[in-house]
């Protein structure tokens, strides 16, 4: 299935109107992120692949144009035009695990104005959500600290199959030990990760011989140990541990996914203490996020892993992005959109990076404009041909995970905030030249 | 592609130890949402589709079962019975579009026990997404009114492809009127509408060109009126409608996408109206919800439809649904878990719905009892085959659209409120053996 119908249809009638009247020379359009992003003091950019697969693959078959053509809006001479469309543009992108702050361009597109337009509505869905997640699972991974380990769970309430995918990798990305997701697994070459679920352990005529039969049958488990009552379940858990140290095996963990956890771990890490067991982890589940792990932590909970599911896959606290796609310049120069509270900034842009002992501060010019720093934004894609690799992703989580740890107090602060500022400026030139465009455009 | 290894590793690693003890008799599993459900009086079960199509194409391909072997957790039987591997099980299921609620079984699952395990991530995922949407846009239908057209603008904020082409199903099945998202539209047969961008309006010498432009080139065209200044673009769009006019043909209508929606509104229909326009329709848009259509109307705003985005498609007051997948019975009989606030109700039951004035009132029974009003759940798949064809979608729309707005006033109500009471009960027999059950097991 192509994925060129997966579009507003507005991109498709706009793009007629200008098949029709011949307006297909260059346009730029920005994507970035609508400033302030309530409780976000920074995000963590993310979504470049998928874009760029897109861009790369991006036609309509032959059954797409048939479904066009029953819709009434387009002539003949449109959906042969379409029958051979391929993205030829040039892309400029930040790459993916780096900062970002709203406001600054994210993805710029340069292509004949059909083209720029009708990819709109991809763009947006695919980075809105990939840069969500990465920027929600930098936060887990503050709370939860440098020395823990966590996995993303998220699978079974993530918003359908492509987003349990993309939370996989974006939570990876940012600096996550693996996944449930199989799938994700797969694709991507990420660690994948499992216990066992209530389910397995009442399978059993009892819990004992649930745990001595996942043990026997799974080289490195982990025992889920509150299905009936907790304390029971680490007896249970401890006696199998003891068993598989006698053949020389180990036991890994426990899971604890109910109840208090903070008081439900501190018994179990001192009782596993108390038998000599000083090597089986414990592990926690169950509608954590940076939240509910801070104040599992400030309550005095140990835990060595986190899984983090459906709190993490719908970025809870702030389910979508505003991310927007705005022209900002064409052949009849820079352009801004006058709409109340939504000003663009107009022409083709840079972002320029200052790093002063870890505290980020950015400034936003035009791209011929040299600034102090490093530019954040690298062309990525000329003609509709990518002009970089795909990341190693192995290489890329450890290089995001360092900058999310690296940062300032103040952003790594993950009280909630409804109107965070950000440090970033923008050029003076750019200033004038968008108050001139806001005179200016009609 | 296929969807076998959407799942969480724990599903296989489950299904591998059962594998080896030769753990397959039957199990039963519910899959349910765990009440209470903050600021949701009721549910629109959807997702059934997706269910069914996906438990009848379930399959490892040969390169699932390499990667699979690749984790170094299964052995060369396993992997070969997850070569034949297919569901075969008996599903029952509430309909699509039936109005439900937390704690009653949705789907239930009958089939031997690795099967019914595997499947449990991939049913969890696409339930709790279609159902959290259909039962959003049931809101967002009560909010705007019977009379208004409502329309799923939220292709670019919805989390992944997969999520939008789900989205514009489950609002549509809810009772949209259709979707901006051009490939579900194509794979639904769902009406696909779209007007313009602020984006097409700047492209042109001026707005004024830019609606006369649009206008000859859409046969039914909205125009985008606050690119610039909204009052100037409403002259703009009036001068375009009389010059329509004037050729036999109609403007259709203007959209408003910022500022205050209310105020806006008033003033445009006043203008409109005053020009003769009285079949010019107002189309407003911008992070709506139900709670902002309220208010919206609360201040007189007068709108004939509404495009709804971010906050429909990302269920934005309530991002994830709880909706689980609990082993009921087995061959040792009724089963349930006991972990602290987490109880299940034991057994293969049935929802039986009484209608009492258009008051719903469920009570929960075993499968074997009969109730009074109407059973909710019927078989829908024996042996792996469906026994029910899939549903007239737009005869489905109309009955859900019409249970939505004949519901009784105390449901309809749409205030926030963090612990709803649902109408349902549960009969003495099943309440018996759920405490017989919660002594019994281990």
């Amino acid at each position: 299935m192509s994925q060129a119908l997966l579009t507003d249809l507005y991109e498709l009638t706009m793009a007629y109107s200008y098949f029709k009247r011949g307006m297909n020379s260059p346009a730029t359009f920005d994507l970035f992120v609508r400033p302030p992003v309530p409780n976000r003091r920074f995000l963590v950019f993310a979504g470049l692949e998928s874009a760029l697969s897109y861009l790369e693959n991006l036609h309509f078959d032959d059954d797409d144009l048939a479904y066009l053509d029953t819709l009434g809006l387009f002539d003949r001479d449109f959906l042969d035009y379409l029958s051979r469309f391929r993205f030829q543009g040039e892309v400029w992108s930040v790459s993916e695990g780096e900062i970002v702050f709203p406001g600054e361009p994210l993805i710029t597109i340069e292509a004949p104005r059909i083209e720029a337009q009708i990819v709109e509505t991809f763009l947006l869905n695919t980075v809105n959500y990939e840069t969500l997640i990465a920027s929600k699972a930098a936060r887990v991974l503050l709370a939860a600290g440098k020395e823990a380990s966590v996995v993303d769970f998220s699978p079974r309430r993530d918003h359908g199959a492509d987003a349990a995918i993309k939370a996989a990798r974006a939570s990876y990305l940012a600096g996550f030990d693996g996944t449930s997701n199989v799938l994700a697994g797969k694709l991507f070459g990420l660690p994948v990760v499992g216990t066992m679920a209530h389910s397995y352990v009442m399978s059993f005529p009892d819990e004992g011989a649930a745990f001595r039969a996942f043990a026997e049958d799974h080289p490195r488990p982990i025992l889920l140990i509150d299905t009936y009552d907790l304390t029971r379940g680490l007896e249970n858990a401890i006696a199998v541990a003891k068993e598989l140290q006698a053949k020389g095996r180990s036991l890994v963990g426990v899971r604890i996914d109910s109840g208090d956890l903070a008081e439900a771990t501190r018994m179990v890490r001192r009782r596993l203490d108390a038998a000599g067991l000083h090597d089986v982890k414990i592990f926690i589940s169950g509608d954590l996020d940076e939240y509910r792990i801070e104040a599992f932590k400030a309550q005095g909970g140990v835990a060595w892993g986190y899984g983090v599911g459906t709190r993490l896959g719908t970025s809870y606290d702030l389910p979508a992005l505003g991310g927007v796609y705005k022209l900002v310049e064409d052949d009849a120069g820079p352009r801004i959109k006058k709409s109340p509270g939504k000003h663009t900034l107009p022409g083709k842009k840079q972002v320029w990076r200052l790093e002063d002992d870890g505290h980020p501060s950015d400034r936003i010019t035009l791209r011929e404009e040299t600034g102090e720093g490093r530019p954040l934004l690298r062309q990525v894609m000329r003609q509709g041909r990518r002009l970089v690799p795909p990341p190693d992703l192995k290489k890329l989580r450890e290089a995001t995970r360092e900058r999310i740890f690296s940062l300032p107090e103040a952003l790594k602060d993950l009280s909630p905030v409804e109107n965070p500022t950000y440090p970033v400026t923008v050029s003076p030139r750019l200033l004038s030249l968008q108050n001139e465009a806001f005179l200016e455009n009609s």
